[in-house]
């Protein structure tokens, strides 16, 4: 089996006739309408440093797109297309075709199609670069959060880093958490309908910390968050109580829900949009003029995820 | 030094008024004239497998977007912006240095825009997704050869694989091989000019036995080549009359030439475009209706590259 027939056999289909060409040429063709700009984004996932040599192939391909989905959900954008650059150390059919069933599954999900890809032989390693659409400057950005803004956080956060935290000391962890580890869920739909309300965005992928202090940097603010408002699942709080550990919930990454902040005059709509797509959105704090982020009722440093 | 200095440091320029946001937020967002489509495509180069540990920084950038842009040329698009994903061991920054400026400085040529990135910890590779845009319905497809077309291929082929066996057996080779091996020229210009003019076209990667039998296969048709007709530079002309080993030329890759097919009434057309852009376009053979490819006057069977 050579790349040419692993590509035929496993990553080629196409449900979108914008798609003009797709997998199997030099490069792929696309029709954009008109209205929108194009939104892209890439993330690499390795074995060793993101996933352990024991993860399955399923759960690789499900986490290598649904990372990419999420950065698209952070700028409210609408998943159109993405390329794939796949490296493994050799072939392996019955791999090949768990990891491409799970990737199929999760693309037809959020109506994203595969266009293009590479497979090398190397260390297991999958680099996905997503793209998406958004109607012209309707974009969700870093850089446009005001002081007076509420600052905001979807559904849980820390159950990955807890789960994680569980795997590697060989505790026992709910399925809950060990699914927001393996499989987040993308929040492409809540992103999509923040456009317009929301005044800046990003996923959290590092951790809240962190995360919010890319708005706050880019926007020149400042914000104070409550540690007693983080919206935490009954597993994460139970452990937080426990071990007094708030670290997973505010350095944790690997949660991708969005953190978001959201003007006065928009918190009745974030109000109906809440109940519409029901899933829990939190207030966690406010944007301030005063540079730099405090968390009030916690003074520990915590550890930030850093990528060397 | 961590992620977020790297990129700043060494991966933030953009000299394109049309992208809305750049590297620095969760997406790039970048804005497309009506009346294209976009063109896109990946390619990963992996140290060890495309590239040997004593590769400098600046040659394995430069290839990296180098084969992306050849991708491009092979359809005829307008190259446009690019993300980058980069995994190494360990920040060494003189490396990183001379990494950037060589990317930059190709990117600069061919008015291409980094937009995007992911650096990660890891065994050292870069993959780079290219984007590119077409007039609607104008790319050069693999897939429209017709039976009678000639078939053309760019400047000189066989000059990388050559320099690459004379390297692997300590033999000498001039520094024209060896720069078509570690900087070969994506044909951009070229492809751009081709659009309107060739059926069909591919870039020669993996050899052009290889690569021409993407068209043909594509295309549903055949094609006759003659060895006599094959345009060798005089070194490797030289070597191929020493040593009889024509496969350098039919088989060897990485030459990044294009191959194209053109009809009878395309072809003062083409003429002039040789005359203008300075490029050798060589007629080697004939598409026919009777499928397979058939290499006049050569009967060895050469070992094509293979991606496993």
């Amino acid at each position: 089996m050579n790349e040419f027939s692993i590509i035929d056999k496993y990553f080629s289909w196409n449900t979108d006739s914008s798609i003009k060409v797709g997998v199997g040429d030099d490069s792929a063709v696309i029709e954009i309408e008109s209205g929108y700009q194009i939104v892209t984004s890439v993330d690499t996932l390795i074995e060793g440093v993101h996933f352990s040599a024991d993860t399955c192939a399923a759960d690789i391909a499900y986490k290598s797109l649904a990372v990419n989905l999420s950065d698209l959900a952070a700028m409210g954008a609408l998943p159109r297309y993405f390329t794939l650059a796949l490296s493994m150390p050799q072939i392996n059919e019955s791999w090949l075709h768990e990891f491409s069933i799970s990737l199929k599954s999760l693309a037809l999900d959020y109506h994203i199609n595969l266009v293009g890809g590479d497979t090398t032989k190397g260390p297991l390693s999958v680099t996905i670069n997503v793209t998406g659409l958004i109607e012209n400057g309707k974009a969700m950005l870093r850089s446009s959060a005001n002081a007076g803004d509420s600052v905001f956080v979807s559904n849980t956060i820390g159950d990955a880093a807890y789960a994680w935290k569980q795997i590697k000391s060989n505790k026992a962890c709910g399925i809950g958490a060990l699914n927001r580890l393996n499989r987040p869920e993308p929040r492409v739909h809540l992103g999509r309908n923040l456009v317009g309300i929301a005044s800046s965005c990003i996923d959290i992928s590092d951790g809240l910390e962190q995360d919010l202090s890319h708005i706050l940097h880019s926007s020149n603010v400042g914000a104070i968050i409550d540690i007693d408002c983080l919206p935490l699942s009954v597993e994460v709080r139970d452990y937080v109580q426990m071990t007094g550990d708030w670290c997973v919930a505010l350095a944790g990454g690997d949660d991708y829900e969005l953190c978001f902040s959201v003007g006065k005059g928009q918190k009745k709509k974030l109000n109906e949009l809440q109940k519409g797509l029901g899933i829990k959105l939190t207030e966690v704090g406010i944007i301030t003029p005063k540079k730099g982020l405090v968390v009030s009722g916690f003074s520990t440093k915590c550890k930030s995820y850093k990528h060397f």
